[in-house]
């Protein structure tokens, strides 16, 4: 039995994960060639491949690859689409390769779980199977993205349409225990996702949030706008899931806008062709620093287990960063450190 | 008297535009400049400078320029500083450019009014001296962004941090309407802001738009994602004042961010600046695909007269776009437009 009934908790020194092999966009094309990777980098650490047993074998053989102590297949008969609905996916598909690689984490002969599957039906299974940690109401997705002096974590990007100021609160605490963990900070700046510097700024939510935070034990900066995301003002920005959802896509939109636009540039005749080539050098480096594989990997916080979730569209490089980031959070313990800060506050309340 | 009583309406043929020569972080340095470069350019339109007479003045003299019967000042004693509260601006500043500028308009002296200075006090005093239109509850700020295939425009940006379904639904109206306007697309497509496309995703008030937005008569095309912005999926993208604001501040720090890392990676020895110098006549193409000079000028929509917002730190460039931008949008009957679609939806309600 483990303080909190925090799945895989311990175990520490051996860490395993449960790798639903056949989530993303490619499937296993890209999680067994991914955790083959992994392994090979990485000595102390176990994987579980999760999912249709022949296709992970044939996979496996097609990278001359076999399982071994390190490695195990742990086989699940069905798959969730990308198009099931959570609540169709949690309720019907009980043996399929994400629920039965989240059954993994619970019964502790996992210690993390990454899937680049359905976001909506990983988030709704995790939070049936593995349960929310002591005083945390609601899950909440956060991400790594770039910044011009390293890269920040912003918090919630999808889970949470309609949040409150306790809600927002608890992603702050959240976030700011998974940089102090991972990022070995010990007090990481924490920033409220607003419209403005100013306290008068924003809707009631916010307002009261920013209340909340000012009275909590985090380093609270104050307010941030959308431009201090990618400034990188803060170690952690804090919004609603919508507001932090359109955010990540608008980025994503224009990021690969600027890189479209860059390439017609650069296509538009025989000289321009020259001039690319000779600044692709320059541009390799350039794209490198925004790599957006760099920054794959989603943490599902909130949950008493690890959670990883991969963009669905992560080739071999972004799916092994969202392994080590699954391993990293394991290593570093940030469930722990998530449930004793939230016991910290809820005995501060009382 | 004119319908609807709206400040300006008539007179197309002979367009005045009054402009806020004190706001911006330049203030007349780049105002009156533009005005000059616009009034070369636009023979058929007249200037009204408004601000410190002997200011103004002595700009023209410094550009050779003289007033005369296209370009005249307006004498005004104040200026609104980009620090002060909209309501102090509103209270107190009552001779001040912004709200002479704003004055003009009512007056029916100019037929539209351009500031680059502080937005809160620019939307309070135009909203106190204008009005709002029939029918509209709250005023939105629209802006024009650049898309893989031209442009889309986005409301509201940040004119309301908190909207019903009826707000955002006038929005979409609003901002048809001014595309249709000044675009000349009788049936411009809207779509709403959302974390996802299906009808079952995103907040109640989100959900309860798109309901009205399938029963209104304008072109819905659906739920957009943060992505479908800079895709330019729709002619028009609608959402509140707090998600416009952080995706377009959130686009401003990306841009900045990735404008910034090319640069310091053309900078980094003399191998890559002598790629940079290769490459320059294609990175000076792609610039001006997304130079946000070209699409300066947000419009405060919703009002009993048209009222353009510049970027406070517009240059010469910019600022004469803005002013094209009230120009067309005099021109196109964009008021007009507005107050028949709203009685259409009034009449379609009682």
């Amino acid at each position: 039995m483990q303080v909190y009934e925090i799945s895989g908790l311990d175990c520490y020194m051996d860490i395993t994960v449960a790798i639903d092999a056949m989530g993303g966009d490619h499937g296993p094309h890209v999680t067994v060639p991914a955790a083959l990777a992994y392994l090979r980098r990485n000595p102390e650490v176990n994987i579980v491949l999760v999912g249709l047993q022949d296709v992970i074998e044939s996979e496996l053989q097609a990278h001359k690859a076999a399982i071994g102590p390190r490695l195990r297949i742990h086989a699940a008969s069905e798959v969730v689409t990308m198009d099931d609905p959570p609540a169709l996916a949690l309720r019907n598909k009980k043996d399929s390769s994400m629920r039965v690689a989240i059954n993994l984490v619970k019964s502790g002969e996992a210690n993390a779980c990454v899937s680049a599957g359905n976001t909506g039906a990983l988030m709704a299974i995790s939070r049936f199977v593995l349960k929310m940690l002591p005083n945390i109401e609601r899950p909440a997705i956060a991400s790594i993205l770039p910044t011009l002096n390293g890269h920040t974590h912003v918090l919630d990007l999808g889970a949470n349409v309609d949040c409150t100021p306790n809600h927002l609160l608890q992603f702050a605490i959240m976030g700011a225990m998974l940089v102090s963990a991972v990022e070995h900070k010990p007090s990481p700046t924490v920033g409220l996702l607003n419209i403005g510097a100013e306290d008068i700024k924003g809707n009631e939510v916010v307002k009261q949030t920013a209340e909340l935070l000012r009275r909590s034990h985090l380093n609270f900066y104050g307010n941030v706008e959308g431009d201090d995301i990618y400034k990188g003002t803060t170690d952690v920005v804090v919004c609603d899931g919508f507001v932090g959802n359109v955010a990540l896509k608008t980025s994503e939109g224009l990021a690969q806008m600027i890189s479209t636009m860059l390439k017609q540039e650069f296509k538009r005749n025989i000289f321009t062709k020259l001039a690319g080539l000779v600044a692709l050098p320059v541009l390799n480096r350039f794209k490198s620093r925004v790599d957006h594989r760099r920054y794959n990997g989603a943490s599902l916080l909130g949950l008493r287990g690890i959670v990883l979730k991969s963009h669905g569209s992560a080739d071999t490089v972004a799916f092994e960063n969202a392994i080590e980031r699954a391993v990293e959070e394991v290593r570093n313990g940030v469930l722990r450190r998530i449930s004793e800060q939230m016991s910290l506050l809820s005995e501060g309340a009382a």
